[in-house]
């Protein structure tokens, strides 16, 4: 079985570590042949923007996938004509843009806060009225790890907020004063078969995912988000890792953004749970019975931006594993990651706080 | 951090696999660069008997590692005459030489079966006085998986053994009427630290390894174990993963052979264990502090031989892992394994039913 990424960061390297196990082979579609997927398989290089190099990939495997949801969409259907991609690229168009993202929400009547579509500094002028203060600016499209976005806290802020995202159609959307961020990952089969992750619990640092802590356990709360993540999945007939972020208000979900692929806050399964979220997409996208989601004691997961800690320090922390993505530091940029999966809350409490001793807060 | 392994079989392949997250890189020394390790990770093409070719192989990386133990150590040594090699070719050489090791049994006062060094037909013929009936005979050199040996129940079979194993230099050795087999692995670390694996249970079919059954619970054997293997990896002044087999007869330890590398009966680590062999082996030869070893639940390894089960009822089996090597199918070939990890030792009787009711017995 032969898989295409496109794409061949950080997920793209997880994913084909966690296909060797299972007999999977891994190429990559990356404009750079030495990347952090590159590293670790066979890369076609080329744009991923590029629908000749996206069908030059997908003639190569059984199955093409991403690990980046900046795919054009149009290109990924012309370069895939005659092949499998999973998840569906209509997932990922709605992913690509926010207001997809709520209408979806709302069409399945799963709260979120509440917006308005922005296409003018005239329609922004009027949100406040709509929304209260303070608004959130959100591009529509290209936003991630707190990029393209704007807290917008008076009217004398508007202008500024609207040039500085570059006038582009955007969203404004109501204060959620949220108490926690949670996410929950869900794995769908090619026969249907359905599986969930317990809730984490993520901590973000100006906008990048700095701390996530597995399971959140609240079994109301857990089983509300299955129900709105199966509605998802069965509408986008979907096939693969899909997660959703959400805010907790008041005790309420309120569904934030999706990802149609594995993400961030569930890298903590690797260790943390029966089968990893990796495994998992890999073997709900080549058709193979879905593993596990159960957890394997209390996670937490911290991310490494910037610039490696001491990796010896980091390693003498009993029972730490190091994933160094191959990355060359910069300033935030994400370059690793560690998890910690302890017996008991309190020891992962204890060795949580090791952990951000050596590694620090970014 | 750069790792050469010479030899890319499965061994190789997974001690890649444990590479890559810790910022390891791997590059194998092979003569088949599409193979189970050339399929995860780039190959120096060439035989591992080759001196040049292991100077090319050691020429691009900081330590020099193996996973098979034919490479014939004076040209291991003239191959890394400038470079790090780790665990120390002094362990290879006994290892591949029957007579070395219970001569390092002996000096170091570790129990063995008894034995008589066999040169020729007219040695083997008076073994039996000393050693009794049954006797094993036991090429010195480039026995594995039960090859290079034979079971000698009466005189008249004298010859034909002989003859069978090649008239090469041989042990003969007294039967030992064991219960069990076990093995244990340590660790040692570039500063002398070490680390001990439990005990893991095997069970043998036709020479071959067939499962493992880890942790094998009794303290007083397991303590016993771990002098032995201190005793000999102060010895050897060793470095990486150390294996040793060992019969339980009369409730007392005999040493049966040893492997200076990662071995099958710790497959069970990857999942089974706080941190992997695979893991440890690269963590102590590049010189990181070495991982914990605690077992994680109660695990059951099956070797995959000769050809891979259906990959889809394999996968489900509720909780198992599987590890396809990308080997090609052949009778007697180890080509993968599966490793179960459960909460409670029924649980894990239970399941290890369900698998060989899959897998079959080779």
């Amino acid at each position: 079985m032969r898989v295409g990424i496109i794409g061949a960061g950080q997920l793209g390297r997880m994913l084909a570590l966690a296909g060797y196990p299972l007999g999977i082979q891994t190429r990559f579609l990356d404009p750079n042949a030495n990347g952090s997927g590159g590293q670790v398989g066979p890369v076609v290089v080329g744009e991923i923007d590029d629908a000749a190099r996206i069908d030059a990939l997908a003639r190569q495997v059984d199955v093409v996938t991403f690990d980046i949801e900046n795919v054009p969409v149009d290109t990924l259907r012309a370069g895939t004509a005659d092949s499998i991609v999973r998840p569906p690229p209509e997932a990922l168009s709605i992913a690509q843009d926010r207001l997809n993202e709520k209408q979806l929400f709302g069409r399945l009547n799963i709260p979120a806060a509440p917006y308005m579509p922005i296409a003018s500094l005239g329609d922004l002028e009027r949100a406040p009225d709509a929304l209260g203060w303070p608004i959130v600016l959100k591009a529509r499209r290209l936003g991630y790890d707190g990029r393209g976005q704007r807290l917008v806290q008076s009217a004398a802020e508007l202008e500024v907020a609207w040039r500085e995202l570059g006038r582009v159609p955007s969203l404004a959307e109501g204060w959620v004063d949220f108490e926690r961020e949670l996410s929950l990952i869900a794995v769908r089969g090619s026969d249907g078969a359905t599986a969930f992750y317990p809730l984490a619990e993520n901590v973000h640092v100006d906008g990048i995912l700095h701390t996530t802590t597995a399971p959140y356990q609240d079994e109301r709360t857990q089983s509300r988000a299955e129900d709105y993540l199966a509605l998802m999945l069965a509408e986008l007939d979907y096939c693969g890792v899909l997660t959703v972020e959400f805010f907790l208000a008041d005790g309420e979900l309120m569904a934030n953004e999706i990802a149609p692929r594995v993400h961030n806050s569930g890298h903590w399964t690797i260790e943390g749970a029966q089968t990893s979220q990796f495994e998992n997409h890999m073997r709900a996208i080549v058709g193979l019975p879905l593993g596990g989601t159960s957890p394997t004691g209390f996670s937490f997961m911290l991310n490494l931006i910037g610039e490696l800690p001491d990796r010896e320090r980091l390693l003498k922390i009993a029972g730490l594993h190091l994933h160094d993505y191959g990355k060359t530091p910069r300033p935030k940029r994400k370059i690793g990651h560690c998890t910690l999966v302890t017996a008991t809350e309190e020891e992962r409490s204890v060795r949580a706080d090791e952990l951000i001793a050596v590694a620090g807060i970014p």
